[in-house]
C-alpha cells in the first residue's frame, strides 16, 4: 500500500507529521511518500532511524497554511495539498493523509479528485469517541447546507464502510433528532426520516445524543452543521468537566497536605487521592482526538483522510491507520458501485 | 405574585409539584395556585405543612400526559395546562408553570395566549449549565426551522432577558456556528451573521461549542433544532463521563479492598478515595437540571416556564423561581415594547 502523506499539515509540521510517518512505517510495513518542502522534510527524517523502511520525499514548493482561505488552493497549484491530490488522482499513491486546513483539503478533494459519478456532495465521517462500542457519525462539516437526498447518500456511504471495514452484515442506522418521535425534527430530519423509512437500510430511527452514548446505532446520520456542532460539543463538555475535575481534585489534594502536616498519621491518605489521576487519565484518552486520527472524506473519488491541525505524531500516524482501513476494505469501490449508481446519473452543481 | 403551576406536570406528577410548589411559596411567600384533579393534590398537600402558605386549587379535570400528540391541545380544553394558560391570559396569573409535556405548553401557549404582537417565532430561552458565569442559550427547541429574522428577534429577546434579569448593561451576544470566521456556518448562520454585524446589538460574532463553555458570550443563538442537540449531547457527554468516572473509582476502590486485606496498613488509603466523591458531586450539581428548573418561553403573550418532565420537587421549586425572575425583571414587557414594535407589523402565519 502507499500512502502519501502532507508533511506540512500540522500546526507544528513538519515534525509531527515526519515522525508519524515513520512510526507506521515501521508499525504496518506500508511505502508512506513525504510530500513538502523537500530541505525541511530531510532534516526532520534525519532526527529518525528509517533504516529499512519504505520513505520517499515529493517535493512541493508551497504550504497552504491555516488561516488562509479556500482560493489558495486554486493558485498554490504546487503546494503539498495539491501534489498529494494529484497523486492519488494518477494512481501514483493509494490514500492521501492531511492534517491540513480541513476546508482546503476539501476544495483541493473536489477539484483534483472529483466526485464519484452520482454522489451529489461529500461527507467526513468520523468515529465518534464517547460510546461503547464504534460508532461512525457523517457528517461532520463537510456539506453544512443537505437535502433529504444527499442524507441518503451519507447513509449509503457510511453503512458501506461499518460493513467492508468493521465486518458489521447490517449496521444499524440512526438519524440525530430533537426527540424520538417521526414527527420531530426539522423540515430536513422529517423528510429523511421518511426516505429512510422507505429504505432497505437498517434503519432504527431517530436518535438523540443520549442515545448515540449507548451505541444504539452503528452508523449516526446528520447535516455537516449539526455533526460538526455535536462533534465540538462533545470535545468541549469532556475538556471542561476534566479541567474541573483536576482543579476539585488538586485543591483537595492542597487542603489535605495542610491538615497532613498537623497530623502525620494523614500522610498515608496522599496515596489515595493520586490513585484517582489514572481514572481521570483513562476518561481522557477515550476523548483524545489522537487516538482516532483522523476522519474520512467520502463521496469524493480517491480515499482522503483529514485530520486535526493539533495532531501530534501518535495522531498522524492513526490518521495513516485510518487510511490504510479505507484502502483495504475497499470503501471506495462500493461508493462507486453502489452509492453512485443509485444516486442516478450525473452530478449537479 | 401569583404564579400558577401545573400540579399534574411530572412524570410523576402530582407527587413533586405539589412539594415543589409548598417549597417556593415557603421560600418567597408568593401566592401559588395549583391546577389539575383538585382531589389528588388535596391529597398531596395533606402531606404538606402548609399553614401560613398561599397555596390555592383550581381544579382542572383532564391531563395531557406526555406521549400525546400535540392535537390532544385542542381537545382538552379542560387540562390543567389549558386552565392554567388561559388564567395567565385573563389576567389571574402572573406566569404558568409545568413540567409537563413540552410540545403541548408550547401549542397551548400559542393557542391561549397567542405570540407578541410583531413576533414571528418562540423561543426556549435556556440557561446553559457549563460556564464560568450565566449563559442564555436560545431557541432550545420552539422553533426547530428558523429564518434569520426569526433569531434576529430571538437575539433581542435574550438581550432583553439578560440586561432585565440579569441587571448586564450590554449583554454580549454570540452566534453559534461550526467555526469562528464569518464564512463558516450554513445559510442560515452565515444570513445571521451579516444582519447581527448591522444591527446595534453587541455581537461577539460566531461561536463555537468550547467558546460557549468559556464563557465569551451571555447570550448564545442558535435555531431549536441544534439548540435542542447542543443541549441534549451537554447532558449525555456529562452523564457518559460522571458514570464512567465513579465505575473506575469503584472498581479501583474494589481492588484496593483486596489489598487492604492483606496489609492492614493501607486501611488508611480508604479514605483518600472516599474524598473523591464530593468532587464528582460538585461536578454533577453543575449539570443538574433540577438547579436551572425549566426554560422561559419567549414570543408568546404571557410569562410561561417549561420544565422537565423528570423533575423532582427542586426542579419545580426552581422552575417558580425562573417565572418569579421573568415577572420581576419585566421581561414581557420590554419584548412587547422593543422586539414586537421593530419586529414591524403583523405576525405572519
Amino acid at each position: 500500500m502507499r500512502i502519501v502523506l502532507d508533511a506540512m499539515g500540522s500546526d507544528h509540521h513538519p515534525g509531527p507529521d515526519v515522525e508519524g510517518a515513520v512510526s507506521a512505517a515501521r508499525e504496518w510495513g506500508d511505502e508512506i511518500i513525504l510530500v513538502g518542502r523537500e530541505e525541511l522534510i530531510k532534516a526532520e527524517l534525519a532526527k529518525h532511524n528509517t533504516a529499512g523502511l519504505s520513505i520517499s520525499i515529493i517535493h512541493a514548493p508551497e504550504v497552504i497554511e491555516m488561516h488562509e482561505h479556500t482560493n489558495a488552493v486554486k493558485q498554490k497549484k504546487d503546494s503539498s495539498i495539491r501534489v498529494g491530490m494529484r497523486m492519488v488522482k494518477s494512481g501514483a499513491a493509494d490514500a492521501f493523509v492531511s492534517a491540513g486546513n480541513t476546508a482546503a483539503v476539501l476544495a483541493a478533494a473536489i477539484f483534483d479528485l472529483g466526485r464519484v459519478r452520482g454522489v451529489r456532495r461529500p461527507a467526513l465521517a468520523t468515529i465518534y469517541p464517547v460510546a461503547p462500542s464504534p460508532v461512525l457519525l457523517l457528517d461532520n462539516g463537510a456539506t453544512a447546507d443537505c437535502k433529504p437526498e444527499y442524507l441518503m447518500q451519507f447513509a449509503r456511504m457510511g453503512v458501506a464502510y461499518a460493513q467492508n471495514v468493521w465486518g458489521i452484515a447490517n449496521p444499524r442506522l440512526g438519524l440525530v433528532s430533537n426527540g424520538e418521535e417521526a414527527d420531530k425534527g426539522n423540515m430536513l430530519v422529517r423528510d429523511t426520516f421518511v426516505l429512510l423509512s422507505e429504505s432497505d437500510l437498517n434503519f432504527v430511527g431517530n436518535v438523540e445524543p443520549k442515545e448515540i452514548t449507548k451505541g444504539v446505532a452503528d452508523v449516526v446520520l446528520t447535516d455537516g452543521f449539526t455533526g460538526n456542532v455535536i462533534i465540538k460539543t462533545t470535545e468541549a463538555i469532556a475538556s471542561f468537566l476534566l479541567r474541573h475535575l483536576k482543579r476539585e481534585l488538586t485543591d483537595s489534594l492542597g487542603d489535605k497536605i495542610g491538615l497532613v502536616l498537623m497530623v502525620p498519621g494523614l500522610v498515608a491518605m496522599l496515596p489515595g487521592l493520586l490513585l484517582m489521576l489514572p481514572s481521570l487519565r483513562g476518561v481522557a484518552r477515550r476523548l483524545d482526538y489522537a487516538e482516532y486520527g483522523g476522519a474520512l472524506l467520502m463521496g469524493v473519488d480517491g480515499i482522503v483522510i483529514v485530520g486535526h491541525g493539533r495532531s501530534n505524531a501518535k495522531a498522524v500516524r492513526n490518521a495513516i491507520r485510518q487510511a490504510r482501513l479505507a484502502v483495504g476494505g475497499g470503501v471506495l469501490d462500493v461508493v462507486r458501485a453502489s452509492v453512485g449508481r443509485q444516486g442516478g446519473g450525473e452530478n449537479d452543481e
